[in-house]
């Protein structure tokens, strides 16, 4: 019974690994990032004055990752454009998702059990996006795990990291706030994902590659579905991140009972320069460390309540 | 007498493509673009305070296509600085515009004739910068339509559409504009060369590469010279664009009859998003579709007042 | 006796050319790079916060020189992070300087005694940065003098130069300056480096290579010292810098005397233009020849104040 079960568990992990992306997980890679694109604040407005700036939007959601692993190898980052199939893809559905008669593709989209399975497909596409961004790397930099953790990263999640310049795209600048600085759900599991691929790359990770596909695959799928139909935001690490933030990156004494301690010339200047725009105030590491909610993340759960339902994906 | 015609008209075409830029047009080119430099606000008050930011920054408008589409193609954007000849003639140049004695060069320049004359040799120039960009592309990138167009069009307009970046040199930050969002018509005039050398590469086009340059140098330079003589701003292609625009992307219904049917939320978080520095607002659409000026139009008309008849070009 | 003289200088200038950086020199380079980061207002904060984006921020101080001139060459910015080891020396740096129990480094690094020491050692990987960046432009580039400075300067200081895009992994955006526009002392430093070893490269300065390494390491040693020891900021370079601007760029006549020369639409423009973030005022320069100190130079300075002492570095 078991050597059958693990007989299928294999079939089912070779066969997951043949599956072709194209065209329909790509297609569904493709909706989801340009609806997620319109769900923007100010999106839907520049796609009426600026179509061009729009499209130009779209694309970056859509192919974000592959235009910064490029430009982290020095590959031409225009590389994306010359797959003229996938471009015309992304160009139809960029079409269709802003100016469909009646917004018909949006509200269909809408709809809640047609919008669990392109997301789920969707996430699908990210474990082949970071293995071939893994993949990729490997070729220049052989076993160097850093730059395959740094490439697959990039690579399924580029859209994500390169957001302020999609944003400055459509004339929106919001320095205070980039993926580095929070990471949303979408980033930190590809990250996740770049890191287990690239040990098993590098023949840390004792699992063949087809398995650990799966694996991600499946944790991936049933994390999107979970938070789709509880309509629950709580990442699955939270725990985890906690607690490794509360040992390794708290300084030299818990912070809130030691501000005393800071030397004056990093308070006075944090308090003084007013022209820091965007600094995280100090209270913030404090205020975390007490359990409430620092001001910039309570700032950007009040902007993302419009969508929380929906989870903004990357 | 139709064979004389045409034999001359050949002749021409031949004599055009075999015409060298350097030094004359080229020169041209670098004075026109400092020149354009010199007339953006505050471009004067940081040469005075920062001769090496000034600089940085007239090379960028020199030779930002060059620099853009070899970004593009991965190829060393530092490349323009190995033509040691050219940056010595842009330097000169930037020198003159800026520090010479009685503010003689751009005073001259301010001269109308001799200002459409060098407009006109500088567009000619934008010619073979275009071609140079298609074919510079072709090499690596055979057949691939798009890539064509888009290096084409970098290498083209590449000063404009850097310019944010460009004016981050001088310390200035206008993230509310770029020129997807807001194209000038240098940057349409170049896009449309790109798309119609792109073509004839890839023989959509049935024309011969020195007919097709012959025809856009002199639509080019027709057009140059009018809006300098007339004063006029009015794009050739004001018409086309608004068929273009009315037809295929105001969106699910004329956009001003149907504002009450867009979702509450994205009217919700257009109008509340106060942190969404240089978002369009919606009312623009609706309002250029009743053929008023949206706002952002209106603010950029009445900044370029100053340097309405002398062209701000690219 | 001058003989001797002779051949100590010279087996001096090879012992120096012959030392290795690694790992002692290194390791002051990421320190003295990553308290130089701690200093800056609001980085602490960001420490407590995102451990993620400061360690960003502390690999781009420590290895911006490299991924900078990667960039410029068309190679993979991501190179750096191939070196194992040395990410592991600085990411080892990174957190002992933020999260050290007591932190113990920090205030170990503000006893002056050992900061000399370490801003010394790390003054001396300048020159073997600049060198190496000459080296590498004059592989693809061999004998082009303006690439070889250009590369030479952005891998000696391109910590510096990429500072507002380091900035804005902080969450802080400061487009109202950057090195080009008012360059720190140790750019400076770094440009006249570039240019001394780009002209030894081309052979147009007749001196032998470790020679010239002995020379601008002793004046770079002995300025730092100087400049830690007296407390004082004033550049070496001061009256120098004085001379040539005000021979060469202060335009078409005393610039004070003159102001009603300038064209009304250049005044115009600059004093109606509020959108122009960061424009540096006409009388910046007017009190910069009258000898005042200009509103920008002014409030950097006052910003400065809580860090003179230690010398912000790059």
């Amino acid at each position: 019974m078991d050597l059958l079960k693990v007989l299928n568990v294999d079939e089912l992990a070779h066969g997951l690994a043949n599956l072709s992306m194209f065209p329909y997980f790509e297609m569904a890679h493709y909706v989801m990032s340009v609806i997620s694109l319109r769900e923007q604040p100010g999106a839907l407005e520049v796609s009426r004055v600026s179509p061009f700036a729009c499209w130009f939007s779209s694309m970056l959601f859509c192919f974000g990752g592959a235009v910064l692993s490029g430009i982290m190898l020095a590959e031409p980052p225009i590389a994306p454009l010359s797959n003229c199939t996938s471009v015309l893809m992304a160009t139809a559905v960029w079409y269709l998702v802003f100016y469909c008669p009646w917004d018909l593709l949006h509200s269909c989209v809408a709809f809640l059990p047609l919008r669990l399975v392109l997301s789920v497909m969707r996430e699908m596409t990210r474990t082949w996006r970071v293995l071939g961004g893994v993949t990729q790397a490997n070729m220049k930099y052989k076993d160097s795990l850093l730059v395959l953790v740094a490439i697959g990263w990039a690579r399924g999640a580029g859209g994500g990291l390169i957001r302020n310049f999609e944003q400055l795209v459509r004339g929106v600048w919001r320095p205070e706030t980039n993926e580095l600085l929070k990471m949303t759900y979408p980033t930190k599991i590809t990250l996740i994902g770049a890191v287990l691929f690239a040990l098993q790359q590098t023949q840390h990770l004792p699992v063949q590659k087809h398995h650990l596909m799966l694996v991600y695959t499946v944790f991936l799928v049933a994390n999107t579905a979970r938070m789709m139909l509880t309509g629950s935001t709580a990442s699955p690490f939270a725990a985890i991140e906690s607690l490794i933030h509360k040992t390794l990156f708290l300084g030299y004494s818990p912070y809130a009972a030691l501000t005393s301690d800071i030397p004056d010339s990093c308070m006075g200047q944090a308090a003084s320069n007013s022209s820091n725009k965007g600094a995280v105030k100090m209270h913030t590491a404090a205020s975390q460390v007490n359990g409430e909610k620092p001001p910039l993340q309570a700032k950007d759960e009040s902007e993302n309540t419009g969508t929380r339902r929906h989870k903004k994906t990357n």
